[in-house]
């Protein structure tokens, strides 16, 4: 699997004061919803944004079954980051995306996230439930050789 | 190590409107940020609350190098949640704490923080670096046989 | 109109690390947060969740036209705050309703919140659109003399 | 006062999934944490960055007194959004700054923040006070003829 075609996003993020704990650095579930958005503007920019995946897929979004993050130096207000991410692999149910945020080209998070494609639960059942990933997002969504 | 004789803390958590996104469960980075509270209120109830930490150790905080988390079922405003975390183990710089969220005894969230110790930066220096755990924070923080 | 025979509920925040600034306190989003979440749960209270709301009743939820607050004195982490808010009015397509955030009796916050009640646009129209409270909610909601 | 003279500020918004409530619109608080990077942003764009007013000024920040806003119509992810503010009123302790959210030159939010200057407290007192403006940060501040 090739990182180069897989598909990505980059985005800048400016750091601001209400993203700072006491400290004066990144307070850490912040990180986590940049990672969120990055990931939804990377679909959103292949024709995937969740406002289609609801209405022409049944989806109700792309929750997660797993996160993970190494903070690897801080950030503080006024930084500007760089947000990378892309699509690492697309399992049955599941897709897994990369991200990393740096600043002036020294990582400081690196992170993924493993998503699964939710659909409304059964009647009876719980609010979602995950099911198999259509095809036609598969093949938008899978690395390119 | 017994789990048992682990600094540990449980709290209830009532999960709110605001807590969720467009699908109407709770947006991840949420329970990040739950994790953090209950850390820091166990660190509280064995007294090391971190505006002590910062004015009796010089330490800045706790930052993370590490944050995981497993999502194994969906949470809704509404659902009261247990927060269960405890010290699972304690290192030269570092201490980790294991988080899990229930509903009526049923797994919400799993997931782990590795934090280190963290006092100012040397001047000329970053905001912050990090150093060895003092020893009575050790103490206090290790699992106990 | 009596404050006294409103609806009206009480409950306790615990202010943490995360709720705060790089200046130790309240980051002031977060006051708002809260008055939405104890609305939500004055509401819920007297069997208006907003669960009920959206599958009796239609609604979408009860969005807000305006909100105020004025900051009286700060509230930082470690700090126990009495949150209490009640409905000082029900109009045909609005109520308000009125929080005070206290500390040991001396109030950190006060403010208001004016809300409508929404159900989801017509096909062509936007996401939602306010429409007159059903009596039966009137009938909950008014002050009682 | 000419509201063209005054100190201003204008940049875009993307509404994120995350920004959205269980309704599908922007969650209100958030409203307010874009009036706070706004603000931040202005006055760092005129060398005032809340970095300067605490190394230069001795100031902590800049906490909120009052704020308010009035909702004009909802927003949802996806959504681009046009976030303006300038400084209206400059006091002797105090400044207001007026924000102003649009779509497609729709006003979806208007608001107001009047802010105070605020130093560490006293020993013995509590984390900070109010003190006034310095006359330099008035003379940037204040709106020009």
């Amino acid at each position: 699997m090739s990182e180069i075609n897989s598909v990505r996003h980059r985005r800048n993020i400016n750091v601001t004061w209400g993203d700072c704990d006491a400290a004066g650095v990144v307070f850490y579930p912040r990180y986590y919803e940049w990672f969120d958005a990055s990931t939804h503007a990377m679909l959103a920019q292949v024709g995937l944004d969740h406002r289609r995946l609801r209405q022409e897929f049944n989806a109700l979004g792309t929750p997660l079954v797993r996160a993970e993050a190494n903070f690897r130096s801080s950030a503080t207000y006024g930084d500007e980051l760089l947000a990378e991410c892309h699509v690492a692999k697309v399992g049955v149910r599941s897709f897994t995306v990369e991200h990393r945020l740096s600043r002036a080209g020294k990582t400081v998070v690196q992170g993924r996230e493993v998503r699964v494609w939710a659909e409304p639960g059964l009647p009876g059942e719980s609010t979602m439930r995950s099911a198999p990933l259509p095809d036609s997002i598969v093949a938008i969504l899978e690395p390119k050789e």
